[in-house]
């Protein structure tokens, strides 16, 4: 098992520009889920991804089609008394907008110094192909030592709209041991970094009527209730003075931190001052009595993540606008349902919104928070190689991003995740100039070679 | 005179066709002045304009460059011992989106029953051609009885920002009796209706600034201030629990409505249902304690005019957004000063906005309100000529709207406007499908005939 370790990580260092060139590959196509004149991008990175698999000797490799875009299957069942790992991704990525913003064309991948510019490059394209190239470095160097389920999916960046009948649908084919899923990073470069919790989502649009359509500011103003008005109004009271949710019951279900996880989030590294720096931010903001790190990892949340109503031109236009609209989404944590907070947003929308007015709640996506066991045999494995790896013992982190598989494993499939990928905080990733670290990508190639070989052992 | 009236209104009514077809023509210049691609068409509409004067035999037709958009001058001065009109009209119009809720092209006039369908058709190209119209039929049936300066700008829709330095610069060119300004309308098509009032703007566009880019909004949601829930809860405080206005000192210049001017507004036909019904709304909204009116003609307003932040295309995009932007405009009304306004909306910003964020406010357009002497020799012609077609004493009213000349002309040229012009309440201004009443432009017409020659008297 040792010469395998050895031979195998000596293939992954020598196969550094290969690997990069297929990395490359990927990148360059426009999978956007979200944005419906891309359905042939998204369709033709299921391909890559489908023939990827086969080129690692993957067997039963298939695309599936779904409502929505392809997930891609793919398996690797011939090591006996091993486990069985179900290896979980995303081929899918965000908008590119505000496309003026990026320094070179998210998906013309781009080096500059030890970095990879493209979109998709840390999320997760790059996690997915650190996977398959440390596969590769076995198969090609003893075989592999463990059994594999391979499962992307195309819809990850819209809320995994169609992955959970998916799997509800397909439980014996997708029976495992454990589930891996890399779509995650690290605290900074030298820091092994190992997600045992993660953020859950409810994500709304609201939309707020006034009349039937734009009028004259100066003629109506003062005596027509203005939607763009009262839709600010119902966000502004979606907060309290303590930077609180204060939709009805949003607190009831919220696991409160221990004084044991206070305090091990304590040891993570964080200097607040560069943290302002790196998001370009001159103080920060959020719930009274809990520190940055819990804010953003332990704590719910409820932000807006867009905007529009009336004329937003150049220039002045003076209407009272027909029609006003916000995205809101919170974060959710353990316990949170995020039907219950669908529940609750609609509550607080019948008791708030003015009776001038007419409303309607979409809930455009939505998943439940997930944490795991540390204990478990495949976080320690997966602890042991990041320790061989960076030569120290690893972080163990609560995310604040959602990974809405990871839930659904644990509840449909009975799976124990390991979440561990090879990001940097300061990635960008859903921003213009989304990068991946090459340095810490090559290493995370090596911690999934050593990461494969102790579950063997 | 008699014999002239009689003459003059004969030809106007024997013309009709010949006068809609002027009409159309001014109807399909796209003058949108705040587009600055439009910029040729403006000046295509302003040496219209010119073209027009010199056909009604007008001297010194000029066409004066300004910073922005040109002002078009003419003039008729030859008749002895009678008064000198300033008329005041703008050329330019509002913006056209959302152009997908036009029924007809607005550039291609479109007559539907009594109605013509353009941008501009009511505001107010209609009335402009109106004034025009009344003087060609007494110029070609015995001349004018009046003196007559014009004067025609092409930058009303974007708050008149070169004009008030023209007129300053232009006193003795300017110098007049009295101003007429037709950019006005009836309560109704059978109640034919003076402005005596008008309220003021002050107009900002306030941008408010979170990280240096947009954010995850899991990563790092919770955690920092995000520039659009900012943005709500500074326009939310904006207005109090009754409806009023909560910039510091925003009421201490208003003048209080007095009980005779609240009876006189009383008089004038009005129905809250089918006021509700027009506009498309379920319940009216406004300042407590006043009535719909009042609340449109009387009191000052804060309306948001424009809202724009993140990501607002189809589907979810989970981000705090870098930024956020409100257009927000104050009707203002006697003795409002829009200085002032944005002072107070600046104090209000710096008492208000939370530290973890950055704003800006640009104050985009402004003008004072103004209120004209009712008992004065002009407002007296005009009443009369009114009576004269409609059969019965015009109302008296005041205008929710702005026009920023009319205080000008009061302020730097010390004269009294009379401002009656020709559209409905329904006709869409600053709306898709805007129109003009076509039986009511005919009367307006004869309207400016009787009122010509009412001064001469």
């Amino acid at each position: 098992m040792a010469d395998q370790l050895k031979k195998a990580l000596q293939y992954a260092h020598d196969h550094q520009k290969a690997f990069l060139d297929t990395y490359q590959e990927i990148l360059s196509i426009p999978s956007i889920s979200t944005d419906p004149t891309k359905k042939d991008e998204i369709r033709r990175a299921a391909e890559w991804m489908a023939s990827q698999l086969r080129g690692l000797g993957m067997k039963n490799v298939q695309i599936f089609p779904t409502a929505g875009h392809p997930i891609v299957y793919g398996e690797w069942l011939e090591v006996k008394e091993a486990p069985t790992l179900l290896i979980y991704g995303h081929y899918d990525v965000q908008p590119v907008d505000p496309l003026n913003l990026w320094k070179s064309d998210p998906f013309k991948p781009s080096i500059v110094g030890e970095n990879i510019f493209a979109r998709g490059a840390s999320d997760m394209k790059g996690q997915a192909v650190i996977t398959m190239k440390a596969v590769e470095a076995l198969v090609k160097n003893g075989g592999l030592p463990v059994n594999l389920k391979w499962l992307f999916e195309g819809e990850e960046e819209i809320g995994s709209p169609h992955l959970g009948d998916f799997i509800g649908g397909h439980k014996d084919l997708l029976k495992s041991d454990y589930a891996v899923n890399p779509d995650s990073g690290l605290i900074g470069p030298e820091y092994p970094t190992i997600t045992y919790a993660l953020r859950g989502l409810a994500y709304f649009e609201l939309r707020v009527y006034g009349p039937a359509q734009d009028l004259h500011s100066g003629m109506f103003g003062g005596a027509v209730g203005n939607p763009a008005n009262a839709l600010a109004e119902l966000i502004a009271g979606m907060h309290d003075e303590q930077g609180c949710v204060a939709l009805p019951g949003f607190y009831d279900k919220v696991r409160e931190l221990s004084q044991e996880e206070r305090e091990e989030l304590k040891r993570i590294p964080f200097d607040e001052k560069s943290y302002m720096e790196k998001i370009g931010v001159r103080g920060l903001h959020g719930e009274a009595g809990y520190t940055t790190l819990e804010r953003e990892g332990v704590r719910p949340t409820l932000d807006v993540n867009g905007l529009l109503a009336g004329f937003t031109g150049e220039g002045s236009k003076t209407i009272i606008p027909a029609w006003a609209m916000a995205k809101i989404s919170c974060r959710l944590v353990p316990d949170q349902d995020p039907k219950e907070v669908h529940q609750q947003m609609l509550r607080y929308l019948e008791d708030h919104a003015p009776k001038s007015i007419r409303w309607e709640l979409d809930e455009l996506a939505g998943g439940p928070a997930s944490i795991s066991n540390k204990d478990s045999q495949v976080v320690q494995a997966m602890s042991n190689a990041l320790e061989a790896v960076w030569g120290r013992r690893p972080y163990f982190k609560r995310e604040g991003g959602s990974i809405p598989v990871v839930a659904q494993m644990q509840h449909l499939l009975g799976l124990e995740s390991v979440i561990a990928g090879f990001g940097l905080p300061d990635d960008n990733v859903h921003s213009p100039n989304e990068k991946q670290h090459l340095p810490t990508w090559y290493r995370g190639i090596d911690t999934y070679i050593h990461f494969f070989i102790n579950l063997k052992k």
